[in-house]
């Protein structure tokens, strides 16, 4: 997935940590989530602002109104158009960033807050997941020169023909990144409530510890692995335009992970992080016929049933026939029932094993590039403590190991220690 | 008041009754209070454009939903700006035009929900009481051509610079009539939560019948005097372009009451209806000194004060003095606090006496103009019930009368019966 933007100007790179300049500043629904949030985040703009700063926010809707909207909806229509659910959906962003204007207003700042379609932000016409086109920021230059905080509502542009859009999951993290690189913005910060990227989730790794720099390539394959800071798809994007940005907590003040180009540097560490996902599940087909085309037969069915799936492990050949193995999210499971029995009957193969329960982990860092015995240290550590792998997937700067669920926790622990990620 | 609308197109003026064309319909937002209602007024949208015409609906918000967000609003800033309050307030029509849209297409219909900007609606930069300067409909028609119900946001509009604006109280009908004007449309309907404009407050005189025609003047004057139907601004509006309209029930498909031009043949009903208002109050300003100036100094006070008074006697004078008395809304009694009695001390005027509990009975009819008597029947009326009058105001098509708060449902009803306007 990349975003179709061919249209934006040439920005020299964004770099994460500005003295004074441009800064852009994206603050998510839990940030802005109540009036008092929203006076916390006023202050912190025009905190930011008071340094020299000239200062774009990027608001979320409040936690919970975009879902109290679908809610609405559900009401109303079971099949809404996704026109119409963008105009709904979009006034919850409208809510917010007219709120933040109006707190910085009240501490004395001054302020504007701009639809996306006033902060011209252009998208194509896939109604509920567009893609940005491009951004024509003359009007939050114009109100940055006016010495005004710049309240941006996220998740959210127009099309061409003035129709209202909006940008799917993310959303909000992308418009603050590409207006960033509109903008040729000194720095970017994505406002959450963690303090950053941890080495593994702490509440499986006690010991875990916030990342400080790492490369969007790792980020993407941490976000790809369950550790859903951000959405993959402004990761790509940043990584595209060379956008960097600083993954921060809206409620303190500690430096947070700067997510940014790969340096020469950031590869003497091996592993970057680890990361788990739970509530996964194994399906098997023994005994496919090892001749062209039932691979494809059966992932072809797979895809049109509009299930994702993970890792794939094909068996060695033995007689004739081999056993594929993928998987998939628990909740998925369901959705297969009794196709895959049909195709495996169809292809002449055996039978179908589902099975609940299984975790998965993911070492991730570009030092794999450039050092080997990753993968036999991981297998080492989880061997030595009892942990049994199913599957193993390995991309250029990841290894992931399909584990028992129960085991998900202890292996993450033991992987960690081994890969010197534990703080001290 | 009137609206700068020097950019209105000339169009044929709008007759209320159509056979097939252009229909705007607006529904209140005790008419979209919830989800069910919003289904109904779907309904009743697509009925109408079943009927061979196309149709327009012009949305208020959610009931409930504007003050809601004035209430969000305070708790960020107690002098928010009338810019961000725009912004914000005009998320609640844009909820409701999305859920309205996604009603009919729910019904099988085709819709498309337009904000005001979208719609063409372009306002000077008074943000919160905006003036329409012009509308351009080219939208709205490119969508009624392609056979869509177009849903337009009420109470909004944008400024040349793109700025979002609200059109302030009653915009949502303005909107409506403005809209009709603009689009040469063949009929306006307000529908609402009553069945239309009665001879009087059926809770105060039981046997008020719901008036079949009235004219502009009729209903200013009505509206003028606690029968709010509608803010007085859209009926000049109305009366300024020549839009008739009806108020309807939105509830029902009872005929409503149809506002229009005057007629001849609407002198002939010499009182067209009787409007009552409670929770008045009367100041006097006894012994003021009978020089020129002094009138001036006093309501100049109250003016600054930003008091709305509504009725002023002077007494004939005598012995060089004159008693000045006026009525206000009960709560604004206080807000004079002893403002009067330092003007009163200043000039040389006497005591200054407040009074509330009082109340005001106007009857209201353009048959006035051409029909003698009527003072003096409302008069005789109200001495044979023993009600005391205590000040009397007249214009050309309304006698209004100050009676004790306690007195002013007996007068009501003695002159309803005494005009013949009392249902058979």
């Amino acid at each position: 997935m990349s975003e179709n933007s061919s249209a934006f100007s040439l920005q020299p790179p964004v770099s994460s940590v500005a003295s004074s300049g441009i800064i852009v500043q994206k603050y998510g629904g839990t940030s802005v989530a109540n009036p008092e949030r929203i006076k916390h985040v006023a202050r912190r703009l025009l905190e930011t602002q008071q340094e020299g700063n000239s200062v774009v926010g990027v608001v979320s809707a409040m936690s919970g109104v975009t879902d109290g909207l679908i809610q609405l909806s559900k009401q109303i229509s079971t099949t809404p158009t996704s026109r119409e659910m963008d105009v709904l959906l979009a006034t919850g962003e409208q809510t917010s960033m007219a709120l933040t204007a109006m707190a910085i207003e009240a501490l004395g700042g001054k302020a504007v807050s701009l639809t996306g379609a006033q902060a011209g932000i252009v998208t194509n016409e896939l109604h509920t997941k567009a893609k940005i086109h491009h951004i024509t920021p003359q009007q939050i230059e114009k109100h940055l020169k006016q010495g005004k905080v710049v309240i941006v509502a996220g998740f959210q542009g127009e099309t061409e023909e003035g129709e209202i859009t909006t940008l799917g999951r993310g959303g909000s993290d992308l418009t603050a990144i590409a207006l960033a690189s509109a903008l040729g913005a000194d720095a970017c910060q994505i406002l959450t409530d963690v303090d950053g990227v941890y080495t593994c989730d702490p509440r499986i790794v006690p010991k875990a510890q916030k990342i400080e720099v790492i490369s969007y390539d790792e980020m993407l394959e941490m976000a790809g692995s369950g550790s859903k800071v951000m959405q993959s798809r402004s990761v790509e994007f940043a990584k595209k335009y060379s956008v960097s940005f600083e993954v921060c907590n809206s409620f303190n003040t500690q430096p947070g992970t700067i997510v940014k180009e790969e340096s020469p540097c950031m590869e003497q560490v091996v592993v970057r992080g680890i990361s788990v996902e739970r509530n996964q599940a194994k399906v098997t087909i023994t005994n496919v016929p090892d001749r062209p085309g039932c691979a494809a037969r059966i992932f072809g069915a797979i895809a049109e049933a509009q299930l994702n799936i993970d890792v794939i492990v094909q068996d060695v050949s033995a007689n004739g026939t081999t056993n594929i193995s993928f998987t998939l999210y628990r909740d998925d499971l369901e959705k297969i029932g009794t196709m895959l029995d049909c195709v495996a009957q169809e292809i002449g193969a055996g039978a179908v094993r589902k099975e609940g329960g299984i975790g998965k982990l993911s070492v991730v860092g570009i030092g794999m590039r450039t050092h080997s015995g990753v993968a036999a240290k991981l297998f080492e550590a989880l061997a030595r403590g009892g942990v049994n792998i199913q599957m193993i997937s390995t991309s250029e700067i990841k290894i992931a190991v399909i584990v028992d669920e129960a085991d998900v926790v202890l292996a993450a622990q033991l992987a960690h220690t081994a890969f010197g990620l534990d703080r001290s």
